[in-house]
């Protein structure tokens, strides 16, 4: 079968070949234990400390603020975790437009742990509304209550952006903790976290090209960190297992390459994003944009008037060769997308992620407009 | 630099060419998130449940009791986190043998749940002495405590074996919770999870040719499963985050071609382990042997009468390009093994872990007991 049409970068990104090229010494030759005392241990250690080396000068920030973990979820679940557990937090200020790594695992330690949370205000096209979120801080701050703000820097369904400094400056300003899910923004603009203002930061290898299964959890130095997940030494005792040490490898090189190539990638697929958009305004009657004006550049999401085939728009595209997305990745299946929801614009129209990297073309951006009229043209389309 | 004798199979084991080749396809055209609605993305997903499947299979367990972890300290941390604060269980029996994974994480979640938690006694040799461990469970189970007993099947440093069947019964008889450590036994042992009586165990793929980063927690149908890590629906919502999909086929395609093959390779390193016995009896005067009898086969733990070099021993055999280990990788640099420690065996004489796969070849033991010879008759060995 031909290669499909992949739209759903939001989702993950295949494995860039120079990746791959970088990870595979680390899985055939320098098979050693980084924890090993011996040469063929301590130089894949050495290459691990080089990987976390780059990333600090990449993200602004020293080395030894970054800990190496298994993916975007652990890394959030184990800032949250800290800041409840360890950080004496007692409140937490989150958006309903997280991602389920995030909401779940506040509500889970809210009920565990008995302590608040509350969500801020979002304005009509999904942004974060400051003005809500000081108010909320200096609330609880007059109540005695140290808060944990967790904010995702940009939306994985409609691309909606935090201003980080902003809110950086207002958690500064209440003595509250930070942490945003940079899991859509690492790898994909550039960021000094250090200057941002925020106390964790969560990546995820496999969204800019890296390998499933990596992860980064930064931890400002302001803070003493503390693990999830108990045992070996490993990664400064504050996370043990033995090292993913290829995904590491991998994470870093991908991590460097999206940097080197930035300006260059994210103005191409800025553009198809454009181009894609300008393409269904003219080819589907109807059909609006749920991104909020200067959104991420990656994804594009797509109101299209209801349809009897709507329920089915994933599918249809997939038999046409296409891969979108209906929301998230981790939540298909899992009754709509609570982002929707919380935007008010669930059940108003059928809504389609396109979201782009930098191997998609121009040409299949074209197809892919085509294959959405056909589809759309099939049955008659009744507007609501 | 020439290929190193690589004497550290517990630490961690070359990945294996046929393991690599499953997991490429993995690494490259099958990249889909396994979470995603379309072919691309349900082929994935189709191929972790295949591979789950296969893996119940060798287990003798249903693939739904099968959850995929970052490796063996998470499923460790997993099984002993779902037990206290899920589960209810407010003692634990463990052992003072057991992995750091193991330890750490029981003592943190004694405090920080405020449950108690005792050792087993253990024999010389560093077995389990298992009337200890009924009347321990018993005397609990007077006290109204619900038990978690975590016991590793083989100990990593001196090879030790529990006998996990009869452990089981006396779990059952006092209703207490089971947790078994088997990562250096899954994959070098035919197991029957369900049989022996677990209600949890934890593997990992590196101690097997398969990946580092991979690992596997059983939970016993028996029991209601909780997970550690929160946020989307992944491995049935027990495991939050994108999956590591080229890991877990690597996982188990390195867990089939263990079990295939495990008769001849098995009997292939018991043999050599037998060998580098014999050789170094008949080389080093005053050498004795840590393991018990009947132990794990991958392992020989040596006692060497102390000299000069005893501190530096790893470090001479790394410069002599053979790789061995004085405790556990996990463990290197915490000031000694805390294995040897509690049996009694610390400060006694030099103790090197020598352990083998079904790569190591009788030339490279021959080798090694050699530069063992010259290495320790280089200075003059003082008895104590």
């Amino acid at each position: 079968m031909e290669q499909p049409i992949y739209l759903d970068n939001a989702a993950t990104t295949a494995l860039d070949a120079e990746v791959l090229n970088a990870m595979l010494p680390y899985m055939q030759q320098h098979f050693g234990n980084p924890s090993s005392a011996y040469s063929l241990g301590r130089n894949v250690k050495s290459a691990i400390e080089e990987a976390r080396k780059n990333i600090g000068t990449i993200l602004g920030v020293k080395p030894s603020t970054l800990i190496f973990t298994s993916g975007g979820t652990e890394s959030n679940n184990m800032a949250i975790a800290m800041a409840v557990n360890e950080l004496r937090c007692t409140h937490i200020i989150t958006s309903p437009i997280e991602h389920h790594a995030v909401l779940h695992t506040v509500e889970h330690y809210a009920h565990s742990r008995n302590i608040t949370f509350s969500y801020v205000k979002l304005t009509e096209s999904g942004e974060v509304d400051y003005a809500n979120l000081e108010m909320q801080l200096s609330t609880q701050s007059k109540l005695g209550k140290k808060c944990l703000v967790t904010l995702m820097h940009a939306n994985n369904e409609i691309g909606s952006l935090l201003d980080i400094s902003l809110v950086g400056k207002l958690c500064k300003a209440n003595d509250a903790l930070f942490h945003s899910d940079c899991v859509q923004t690492i790898g994909h603009y550039p960021i000094n976290l250090k200057e941002c203002g925020v106390h964790f930061a969560s990546a995820t290898g496999h969204k800019f090209h890296g390998p499933k299964g990596t992860g980064l959890l930064y931890v400002s130095e302001e803070i003493k960190a503390y693990p999830l997940i108990f045992g070996g030494g490993q990664e400064r005792k504050l996370r043990a297992g033995t090292e993913n040490v290829s995904g590491i490898i991998g994470f870093a090189k991908a991590l460097e390459l999206a940097t080197a190539n930035y300006a260059q990638d994210s103005q191409y697929i800025a553009q198809l994003n454009q181009l894609m958009r300008k393409q269904l305004a003219a080819a589907v009657p109807g059909v609006s944009f749920n991104n909020p004006e200067n959104s991420l550049y990656t994804v594009l999401s797509v109101c299209f008037p209801l349809s009897e085939q709507s329920d089915f728009l994933v599918t249809l595209f997939d038999m046409k060769g296409v891969c979108v997305s209906g929301g998230s990745a981790c939540s298909s299946g899992d009754g709509g997308s609570h982002v929707m929801k919380a935007i008010g614009k669930a059940g108003a129209c059928a809504t389609l992620r396109f979201s782009f990297s930098k191997y998609t073309t121009e040409a299949e951006i074209t197809r892919a407009v085509e294959i959405t009229a056909s589809l759309l043209q099939k049955k008659e389309v009744s507007a609501v």
